[in-house]
């Protein structure tokens, strides 16, 4: 998208694309949304994780799932009406280590009028977030609200 | 669970359930998490909010969890070696609304051991996140990634 005109339902086509800006996760970081929500030794202590399955600090599924929201928020996926998300499916292929920088790309897959509601309609849409080497740590594919033009 | 037992796979059973403590979010928790992660208005402003599909004033589907695995963590889900999860389909029914107390009931769904690493497997567990009333605020189904007695 090289501008940042907010779409309706009508404006979706599957295969359109979005790209976010990007956001680099830190030690720092890590640890602070650990401490809040995810108080593991993998997600807190470098030297305890190295004796876990990751094999090193990770941040927490959730940590790069809010990071991956506010990069959409940001001008990743520009929806009229906002983000609302009804429910999906997420998986983390590979952990999100410190320094990684994340990158969100969207793709629309479908997009379906509301029978009932004629100011609404949902859209499935895949969104990948990526580091700088370019592995994938979060697919989501998720049903959004989307609003219609009234 | 009366004891906190940490639970191997073997230890699981389908049809086995545990419960969370509890947590209760406020306007506070709400509009901090949301500054961070998920900045739209109907999670940030009561008044803004009242005008949107949320009519009032609900917290990020991943602040809600985040909360849930903050309760698993804390002995919601007493798993060795810690809650890994690897994939999952997540789903927000209703809104997290301030004032909610969340609490998580979790429910082993199915049991597969590795058949390339011995010494692990996987679980299958329904997590759902309910508040005082009774409402499913989130369901999740998660693939989680269980050690075995070695």
């Amino acid at each position: 998208m090289s501008d940042k005109a907010l779409l309706h339902m009508d404006d979706l086509q599957p295969g359109m694309r979005f790209k976010s800006a990007e956001h680099a996760i830190d030690e720092t970081q890590i640890k602070a949304f650990a401490t809040q929500f995810d108080p593991q030794p993998f997600h807190l202590d470098a030297e305890a994780a190295k004796t876990t399955l990751f094999g090193g600090l990770a941040a927490s599924g959730w940590h790069t799932a809010a990071i991956t929201m506010r990069l959409l928020v940001g001008g990743g996926l520009p929806l009229a009406g906002g983000i609302i998300g009804a429910s999906g499916e997420l998986s983390w292929p590979k952990p999100t280590r410190p320094g990684d920088v994340l990158q969100v790309e969207s793709e629309v897959v479908s997009v379906t009028p509301s029978r009932s509601k004629p100011d609404r309609g949902m859209a499935v849409m895949r969104c990948e977030t990526r580091n700088q080497k370019g592995d994938v740590l979060q697919l989501f594919t998720v049903n959004v609200v989307v609003n219609r033009k009234v």
